[in-house]
């Protein structure tokens, strides 16, 4: 915002909410007004989870999961499969993982994919952490859930070969139609693969 | 989201966060992972601005504009003209105003617009402030800056009758053809209001 909202407390509230995801400087105002509308139902509410989370929050020395407590709450909980590791770009996957409700084995969460672009290494990524993990031998099967991305792919290439000393299952994601998906709408590349993983009813 | 993110803490702040406008279940997600990234830079000064910003920032007893002092800047400022108020709706049309650099007398906010459906009536807004305020001797110029939907031009004519005991002057915005607006784009009503306020050149 160009012009200030005339009180140094507003305009700071506003720039940083404006360096939220999805925010910009128009938006940032209009939810700095939403939250002044609401002090004690939410802006205060919201004030304490922030700094609670910032406090109590940390990676998972594990799996890099974020959780209040360390090792973290999937690392920990016995009901859990011990022998299969779901390996992710970052914890929004692992969430988006979780909330299909399908899954109950470990996760590894890479911090990342590899980017020559963005000058993203194997260093940069918890790849060690990986590979001690995959020379357990309570572990049977390492799942590869990329994104379907050319740096997905990379990183998933990379890990395949990290792993292959391992004496260890390595799997990924099926490739096809997404469920709800026409395939008028769907990209060349996506009804390629469908078609040639296709499989008998 | 329906389930959860696995700690008390992560899972307050997401559905805190999930009720900023414009933010739905799965962004506040999002957002609250960008904020665990940046814990020092942003999470932590952003939970004490908002916290600044609930106890310090209040309405303005005269103009009912929110600024951490009472009366407000615009109110005190003895470099603004004192013949001319703007009636607004909320305090993000006055930051718009501002914004737009071209304005420098008093402003003063409704509050919101009269509106049958939503049960809005003339108590629910500063009217009564107003009134006061136009009958002040130095008062010469009332501006009504409302939207042009029909809340708006509801409560303008309102205003209108009820600042027509007042021996003042009362305008509101021009209507036509917005800066940067093409024709073919336009709806009717606009083309409309800008032939019949056509201006020789």
């Amino acid at each position: 915002m160009t012009k200030t909202l005339g009180t140094n407390e507003l305009d700071r509230l506003a720039h940083l909410l404006g360096k939220l995801p999805g925010l910009g400087p128009r938006s940032s105002g209009r939810v700095a007004l939403h939250l002044l509308k609401q002090k004690e139902s939410l802006m205060l509410p919201l004030a304490s989870a922030l700094a609670d989370a910032a406090h109590n929050v940390s990676r998972c020395e594990i799996c890099g999961n974020l959780d209040s407590i360390n090792p973290c709450r999937i690392c920990t909980d016995q009901e859990r499969d011990k022998s299969t590791c779901c390996v992710v770009k970052e914890v929004g996957d692992l969430w988006a993982l979780e909330r299909s409700g399908v899954y109950n084995g470990q996760y590894h969460v890479m911090g990342g994919l590899l980017s020559a672009l963005d000058g993203i290494g194997p260093q940069e990524l918890r790849c060690e952490g990986l590979v001690k993990r995959a020379s357990n031998n309570s572990m049977k099967e390492i799942i590869l859930a990329m994104d379907a991305t050319v740096d997905g792919q990379t990183t998933a290439y990379y890990l395949v070969e990290l792993l292959s000393e391992s004496n260890i299952s390595v799997t990924w994601l099926a490739r096809g139609v997404p469920v709800g998906g026409e395939l008028g709408y769907l990209d060349d590349g996506t009804i390629a693969q469908a078609l040639k993983a296709r499989r008998s009813i």
